[in-house]
């Protein structure tokens, strides 16, 4: 049984962790760690938990939870764990972390985009992107640190992955627009996330400037061999859950000028992800929708070549508290644990 | 294992029904009926169900159903299963009947209410109302029909029912004030349920005239020993799922004339529910929200007593698509196989 | 042109008073204030204001403003208005407060319920409680101090307010079970009023110890020359605007013991609303709905007669913002400048 | 006076012209059409309108109805209105087309596009292209036939058209990302179009095939003087109202290979739409919302420059019902009859 600490265990992250992981059959929580509600019973905060979670929020002291537990989940602001992270607990309890603080390996771009200090960047080079689906071979019992990427960077790494890699696409041409839920924006009281600020309403924000940009253009970057540079845009829809992703890119033509077929894209990603369990490429003619992966981590991928302008029109859904968090980090768990790579992650979507 | 037929399996109740099953150690769906599909792959009516159903739908042959399956589901419209039913089918399979054909022991009751003939009136003897938590003596491998409780029953009747059957409250006072989400409505194309006519809209409907009034008076007309007369209000809200009653009782005082404390209120409330899997009575003055119960086949029961008025007010909340239609019906097939009664039930619920 | 001075400018009823005065011909806003943008442009806080509104935020000197403008909108939280009114300020200038300060007139119950002290009870007896269509002939010239009722109180006395009067009903028996938009909880920063907390949900709040009550009971005493308690249930709904409210109440029978038609109680109705601009009594098995008056200073009201129960479920439907706080303030203004009571106000509800 | 009938009063587009027209000073509308509800009064299909409109639908005879009013609106399906127009009936009346049948001069675009035969091809040339803030000098007294742009359209246009216009951007690079609510569907009643099936979803669909792309290109084309072809993709939102386009190109780099500054941009905006009443260039940094347009007439737009990309990301929002359907057929009308080309449409957006 793996013994799991949570630290921001109230936040919806953190909440989600708690879903999947009293699913899960080989992990079990012991620390709720939450700040906030230090002494309240953790299903005061969250009633949908009330006679399945019975334990009480307690503070987040990574040193004395690191003695308790054999992973820690970190649900937190950005400059959380940096702050605090040693060699010492490192050497204790593996930890996956599901802030930025160890996902861009070039720490001035860290400190560029998110605008603070790194305290710790010496932890960087053994940090492992934990996108299971591209660095499952790091991925290993031997790994200590996990940076468990993001919700927007997830769904838009993976929607153009295999195309960049086999240069099917002019990355420098790679535009990606992304719609996400609101829970992406955390559960802090914050004006712009009240009700009715959000209901009946849809914006663009963080336009050229989001934080998630360095991180899809590093990733994407390893993929093309060089480095990248595109455009993102995130946009606040009013739903709880779902980030959608619509990329645009330019095809390379074939040596006598005709695009590749939707046959020949369609068996590139079919390539990469044809056994992947939790990447489901759709028939052809099948947008994604956010809905049909709410609640699982399901990764739903489906494409349009346009003969007019020459370019594919790509799209992704995923959930962004589940295969854009939580359950992202679970899957990361498992492989560190040597378990099963879906165990408590078969979650059939719900609908509607 | 447990082979299983559905019919109706594209509507909400059979998409809800399938969702669960899929997650059932010991049921198998064989037969995926639908009418208006078929031939049609199930996952391509459901797309959530993509890589996780390759079943193609099927018609409604509920006799060739029966010669391969062990228990039929019929989330069908009203008239449906009473127009087909016969001994021979009984004789084969057991039937859990979503629609309203058996609940009502009186069928001039039904017919009335309903507006339809009632082609086999002599099952109505023989099915058992499937409400676990109040009939599950009576739910067995020995039984062969069950009529699957509805949405709004199944929360009213279980907020009322203890109070009703000790005779805390007068039920001649009682006021059953239910609010459903929208997938209450089914999939049907109207207008009235189009996203802009839902939407930021709420209103009442079927007043003093919904149909599931006369279930909810003939079950807690048993609670009470006598026939009950209520009113009963159903709202439709612009939201997927649950359902939330409100319901007003004046208390039958104390020979002194005080009124029932909360304390002997509460402990009639866990006489009853204490040891339902389902059933959570929340802690004093926490109100049921819907949220909380999404996805999940709990009810959640929460109450106020009011000494200005001497009335006290229930609150219930319940996923209708899961206790209130598919979780039940799934929680009676385990009885009727005599299996765990929770088993493909231990659903967590989602929030947000 | 009446000059216009609004307190609290830049929540959502301040929003929407400045959305209905930009509309009206004899209105002119010259202080828009708000303590917490100071300085800032208006337009800023609502960008729906660019370009119609340049004017910038002040803060909230009641003394100052009291020497510029011609009346005061106080859209402030209890006890701000109470806490600075002096007679000085209402020899200068009229006041329409769109708290609760002035509206209870036993100031015992309103320190109660609401649990502060009244600073300056000398004024309740002068205070007019504005509800127009009851209390039309004391708003006038003559008025200073408006005590603009609250969003459920308006709705809920309309909705029943004739069969009180004219004892149709049994005044003991009534119940109200209502629903709010969640614009009513105002655009403070609070977790529970954030997006993914109220939407998808639905729940009871201020159960038994809602403060409209004592409004509502207060009211309609004077409608039923006695005493009134009754039970009033607050909902929250996820949509932004909109009040809907359902009323129980047991009818007074006839001495012949049957239950008066819908024709005579239709006939009680039209009596009382039949003239009303701004109260419309919808045809017969027409059921409000709140997207139906949504942007508007409706009331819909309709009505169903129980013969099964002997009630009667009354509902009734506004829009919270306008006929619920900003379009009542400013019906009041209109009588106190003896302007057409309609002005600026005669908005076509929005569908969808 | 202007007399105004309509065709397809009912559908959502409809229902707004009759919002609109009701609150115009000089329209009266004498012609409610609507097929589906022939002798219903108009109010029973949208109560919003109870105590508002009084007349009953009538049938869609366009004949007859150009005997009796100066203008008829046709808020239509596609190929209605070309198969019924004649020179008679123009020589009678001012048509304002909503449907797509005279927004596209090439007739083979159109066939393709729509897949339909067109009718009336030689109406085609005369019809004007009813944007007037492109348009304006064209819709003159003196016009017969207006062909009212789409709603993507009308947002997707006015977005990019002064830099396209004036060479800022590279067409050939022209990427747009739209969102709509839902409402621009129609109020017909499709399986998709369930509020279950909208709500907590977000999809793309006519991916590279959407009708609205060749009006889009062939409006640009006029601008950029030469043939455009670009990618445009649609995304159903749960939102009731509201189109959201997020648009991409590169930006010609100046003769020393920098970038245009935001002020040369500003520069462009302001010298198109500086002077219009409708459209709002918003400040620096700020990005459109829906929510602020939302029952207005305006189409709000605002643009970040990324300099680390080269390309400009451009914004648009407007409310599809009213700049994008009802509003500015209004706005044509005016200008067709002389008047001001705002009466009538001086909404303010409501928030929230």
């Amino acid at each position: 049984m793996v013994k799991v600490g949570i630290i921001g265990a109230t936040g919806y992250a953190g909440g989600e962790l708690v879903r999947l992981l009293k699913n899960h059959k080989y992990a079990q929580i012991v620390w709720y760690g939450s700040r906030s509600y230090i002494d309240k019973k953790y299903h005061q905060v969250y009633q949908n938990m009330f006679r399945i979670v019975e334990d009480v929020c307690r503070d987040d002291n990574l040193e004395e939870m690191a003695d308790q537990v054999d992973v820690i989940f970190t649900a937190t602001p950005q400059g959380f764990l940096a702050g605090l992270l040693k060699e010492e607990l490192l050497s204790k309890v593996k930890i996956v972390d599901l802030s930025a603080d160890y996902r861009i390996k070039d720490v001035s771009v860290y400190e560029k985009w998110y605008g603070i200090e790194h305290k710790s960047p010496q932890f960087i080079p053994e940090a492992v992107y934990g996108l299971c689906e591209i660095n499952r071979d790091k991925v290993t019992p031997a790994t200590r640190l996990i940076a468990n990427p993001g919700c927007y960077t997830t769904c838009s790494i993976l929607t153009a992955y295999p195309l960049v890699k086999e240069g099917v696409i002019d990355v420098d041409t790679l535009i990606i627009d992304a719609k996400s839920g609101t829970s992406g924006a955390g559960r802090g009281a914050k004006v712009q996330n009240l009700f009715c600020e959000v209901n009946e309403n849809m914006k663009a924000y963080g336009v050229a400037s989001h934080r998630h940009t360095p991180e899809i253009e590093e990733q994407l970057g390893y993929a093309a061999g060089r480095g990248v540079t595109l455009s993102f845009t995130p946009h606040l829809v009013p739903m709880n859950r779902g980030i959608l992703v619509t990329e645009y890119a330019s095809l390379r033509r074939n040596p006598d000028g005709s695009l590749p077929s939707y046959e020949e894209i369609r068996a590139v990603y079919d390539r990469y992800y044809g056994k992947e369990h939790f990447v489901r490429v759709l028939d052809k003619d099948v947008c994604p929708e956010t809905k049909w992966v709410e609640g699982s981590n399901y990764v739903d991928i489906g494409f349009v070549v346009d003969e007019r302008t020459g370019r594919i029109i790509m799209m992704g859904a995923l959930d962004n508290l589940v295969k854009g968090a939580a359950g992202q980090a679970v899957q990361n768990m498992n492989l560190l644990f040597g378990l099963e790579e879906s165990e408590g992650l078969d979650l059939i979507p719900c609908f509607p």
